[in-house]
């Protein structure tokens, strides 16, 4: 359909559905524009529970939700699974894997992939956690660790299996740690009797000299003792060199033996930016106009991880309230636009950051105010809770944090392998 | 570890964790034998819901239950996860791929697999609904099907995309055929506005002369008029000689021009059945002696699916009510044995069957009534709650069909694909 043959409202593209382009779909609903909504995927992904994911507290399903129910009640919302493969600006089109789009105002979301950092060994051996099928992979692995383990009889490669080595000592990394090591000494433990809970070992490795880089000093520390009371070796001031099958390599030159590496030490644009004509900021965000539009193009904006927005001279960090702000900022520019007023510039409001590091337990900041411990833990609950779309999700959601916080039980501790082959042995009815 | 090495208690393996080897190993809990189940997958799977996985009505999870948290109660069973690739039984030893487990009796309850009869074609593409992974992939394929037409063009690729032939009229065809059909008419009718209903076509094809040949003619006759009533094209005396991408051509020449193929209509003894030595009944299955023994071993018991079990002159039916009866039987047989005392043949007591069509419709027989609509519909939901294993579970899974019940919504409509490369477009944050 070309914009000729369209009625006179204008059409919004949105490109990725990630929180960016999911706050700025909801702001537009309603509004006079026709929206087209592009994503591979047939879902909105909670990244932020990706972890909990892994570490077999939730199912996949509960924290993704499907499109087509959030634009069903929005009758200019409409929604396409494609792949986008270039960008005419100057002819206003998207060009994808199943024809070209045309638009009047193009939202560039496309969020950020892992930064590897150009580390072969690394980028080939490490877990990471960005899209649903990760999540669920990671967990496979460390779960089969496990079979594997209680069935060695060699105490090294026991020992080998048995540590898990966690690069990145940011929100994810600790999160993932303190997940990983509450499921082997409340989980594991009873499931695995036959392993002694010091044969296994939770490594984070953090290159800077402290986690959580961007936390009050308070919280930091409060983060690495717990951390270390819950049995994580943490170790600041590392550097990871290299890695290979079973093996990964310190800066320092020490080796640690273990199957599983879990890199969560960076994060760049995603390829989507490589689309975008002109030079990049760091980690490949696209550099944007103070209203996120991209220069000589005021009809083309960029948010979230991929726009590199910068706030009292640093560029924000790639995290899902500058995302969520900067989709309903662009969203209500158009709408503005359309009416013939001026926009305003992008103001980011530091909500703070928080990051949970186990059961009751968790680091958080909010105008200027910190809190740690339960009550931290219990608005990071409450607010995930709240961020999380689709009701049934959240009920699900709070079931399974309800179980685990009683029963100290994760059930979704199954190994779903695709490469079952057809072979025989086990139950196949 | 040697027999001769162990104490005195006897050790019972236990090949594979359906309902056949699950209800032996509850049934040997707590008894005076060392009990080792051996199974490919770390969870027992509920099969009989795998198609509402398939229909996007369940999350994969929630009819798995990992056998770990099965076993832990039980001070004398034991799990491995392994592969078994052999069988010594003069020296009493499985083989497997981490190597061989010595044992004093011997359960084998590998199950089945699809039976596509020879036909390449149709093994080729078709999709089956054996394991958990069947139900996700079959899931996806329906979901992107749905995709793609509403992006298509051409009228006839769009027809073949949304045309789903149902191979097989037997429960698990018409349970199949009966949540795809509902599926389109209530939920993708308001996810794809855009999509006539009329469009999309779910064709059931039965070989014999009508649907679900095991009941009594009144249900069979309910059955084929629901189905047609929620749309489901019913062709009985139909038969399928092969298939390719995009097609499926009948016994009469006839070609039904689809994507998506769903085989039904035949199960046969898993592989694990080829290791037993001496001749195999039909469809592969192991012969036994009354007492659910091997001829000529009576240590080892064959149950389930893989065993040919005859009662009133036939074959039992490859269902799970017989393997879990006689999973129960092998295990008391066993317990018998060690007390001294003799153990009795197996005797078939048929609960019935039953099979459900859609919301509140099924048809069920039971010690001879048989009952349709609505009452068949709460037996059916209420005895595949009682046997599915896990009360968060039955709570995921009660949670989920009130939410259907109410509100024909199915939220799980998510396309996980694997093969999600990491190219450019799509949210990736």
């Amino acid at each position: 359909m070309s914009a000729s043959q369209r009625t006179a409202r204008k059409r919004v593209v949105i490109v990725g559905m990630g929180f960016g382009g999911m706050h700025a779909a909801r702001e537009l609903a309603g509004s006079q524009c026709e929206v087209l909504l592009l994503d591979r995927n047939n879902y909105h992904l909670f990244q932020p529970l990706l972890y909990q994911v892994a570490t077999a507290g939730l199912e996949q399903e509960s924290i993704a939700y499907p499109l087509r129910a959030l634009i069903r009640n929005w009758y200019n919302l409409q929604f396409q699974m494609r792949e986008v493969t270039g960008l005419d600006l100057d002819g206003k089109r998207v060009l994808t894997d199943k024809g070209a789009v045309e638009y009047d105002y193009l939202i560039l979301a496309g969020g950020s992939v892992t930064n590897f950092f150009g580390n072969a060994g690394v980028a080939r051996h490490a877990f990471d956690l960005k899209r649903l099928a990760d999540a669920e992979r990671l967990r496979n692995a460390i779960l089969t660790t496990f079979e594997l383990a209680v069935q060695e009889a060699d105490a090294q490669k026991k020992r080998e299996l048995l540590t898990f080595v966690v690069v990145g000592g940011g929100p994810t990394g600790v999160e993932f740690a303190g997940a990983l090591a509450e499921l082997i000494r409340y989980v594991f433990r009873k499931d695995y009797p036959s392993l002694r809970l010091a044969e296994s070992r939770v490594v984070l490795l953090e290159a800077a000299p402290t986690l959580l880089g961007a936390m009050p000093e308070r919280l930091r520390r409060y983060a690495g003792q717990r951390l270390q009371q819950m049995g994580v070796e943490v170790r600041c001031n590392t550097l990871v060199a290299d890695a290979s099958e079973g093996e990964v390599r310190l800066g320092s030159g020490e080796i640690i033996a273990s199957r599983t590496l879990f890199w969560s030490a960076g994060v760049k644009a995603a390829p989507l930016a490589d689309l975008v004509p002109g030079t990049k900021g760091p980690g490949g965000r696209v550099p944007v106009q103070p209203d996120l539009s991209l220069p000589g193009h005021d009809e083309v904006y960029v948010v979230g991880d991929m726009a590199c927005v910068l706030h009292n001279g640093a560029p924000l960090p790639m995290m899902a309230p500058a995302a969520m702000q900067q989709g309903r900022h662009v969203a209500r520019s158009i709408i503005c636009r359309e009416r013939g007023e001026t926009a305003e510039p992008f103001r980011y409001f530091d909500k703070g950051s928080m990051a949970t590091i186990g059961r009751s337990s968790a680091v958080a900041t909010a105008f200027g105010l910190s809190c740690s411990g339960f009550v931290a833990w219990l608005v990071w609950l409450f607010l995930h809770l709240y961020y999380l779309i689709g009701f049934r999700n959240r009920v699900v959601v709070l079931l399974n944090w309800a179980w685990y916080y009683w029963f100290h039980e994760r059930q979704v501790r199954l190994i779903t392998a695709d490469d079952k082959g057809n072979a025989s042995g086990g139950a196949d009815g």
